[in-house]
């Protein structure tokens, strides 16, 4: 493969900016809100259940998970949790919306370095007006030749990105944090992956699947090795 | 113009299927559940003014909605809103969230029988996932070229949609039951607007613009108008 013809899609939540790291302040504010109730143990285990029980009706995204915290937190207090801080929740949800993009360390320079020679798209998921947000504020929009923001990432959803950007799965590399939605669905497309893990992973991207994929499948550590990926596809 | 080159832009809440009557029945629930404290309209006026103090931060949809009135809730009532009557007001925002989708009056009959002859794209503004899976439970989605789920619809949004399907404004006929979402920004690009009102029309989507489009625009009470409109721009 010619290295121009390469086109490049990065995942952004974790992968070009800090995201689960802001989701766990919150669940530590959470905590404290609720520990006069519960143990931290039972706290975090009944929001994950009611996140799950939510997600099909929901979707991914901070409004969703304030909804949910919300229903979490009236339960686990049989209703006596106030509305005081009720609002505390509501306000731990818009500190979370109105949170500044904090990019991870490599990724401004790495995809200005990378965009005069590639096709590059930003895929990825959860609530359309808060990642439009997040991306105007990582000042990176420029690089990006088209933006997908989806409600889930499986093998059709980026079959059907590819199609409509008319792009040959062979030719198309993933970039992001996740085996379960960055990396296994575009592997299984015929596409190549490069996983680069952040230190925080929330409970639903775990996957078990172990991916193998000679060639076609690396992990890195930083942004800054993707050039060396790309040389290795060539 | 040819008439097959004609491709046709349309709304989908309010348009294609109710929406605002759903919301309107959430707000009588809601009057009700506020009436021992406040009269109807200090209630309407004060939820209203909580959603567009919010809307830059939540965006449209039944999310940002159910956010909007539990804050209200808990203003409105100096925090002695129980945890209970919240509760009720997440089960309202899911039941919105959950609530079947009714089609308008020839919605299904038009789109089919235009469907062969046009381009035909869904655009809406609103929740991600929501639209998806109203369009989902439409049964409608088979008559789309390709739809377009944007956070807000204004000029610059549908001059990117067309410029992404290489489409000439001059060759755009937008559908829809909003003025200000739906018609003005596509008159002010050089396309055309068939106005369709619904019945109920959110504060938010009111205008002021006096339309003047003369042979670009046109008032319709039915969608099973479109083909006398499309005519009359061949």
């Amino acid at each position: 493969m010619a290295e121009r013809d390469l086109v490049i899609g990065f995942d952004a939540d974790d992968t070009l900016w800090h995201n689960e790291s802001i989701f766990e302040r919150s669940h530590e504010r959470y905590r404290a809100l609720l520990a006069h109730y519960h143990d931290t143990a039972t706290v975090d285990r009944t929001l994950y259940a009611t996140e799950m029980r939510n997600l099909e009706l929901y979707g991914y995204g901070v409004k969703g998970f304030t909804l949910s915290a919300i229903e979490t937190a009236i339960q686990l207090t049989a209703g006596k949790i106030s509305a005081r801080e009720i609002q505390e929740l509501i306000d731990l949800g818009r500190d979370m919306l109105a949170h500044p993009v904090d990019l991870l360390e490599g990724a401004a320079d790495t995809l200005a370095a990378l965009a005069p020679q590639h096709r590059m798209l930003l895929i990825t998921k959860g609530d359309l007006l808060d990642q439009e947000r997040k991306l105007a504020k990582s000042e990176l929009a420029g690089h990006f030749r088209a933006v997908e923001i989806v409600s889930e990432k499986n093998a059709d959803t980026y079959a059907h990105i590819l199609r409509r950007h008319a792009i040959k799965p062979e030719r198309f590399l993933m970039v992001g944090n996740s085996l379960k939605s960055d990396i296994v669905p575009v592997l299984a497309l015929g596409g190549a992956g490069a996983h680069v893990p952040y230190h925080l992973l929330w409970a639903h991207e775990r996957t078990e699947t172990v991916v193998d994929a000679p060639g076609r499948f690396f992990t890195i550590e930083s942004l800054r090795q993707l050039p060396a990926v790309i040389e290795a596809l060539a």
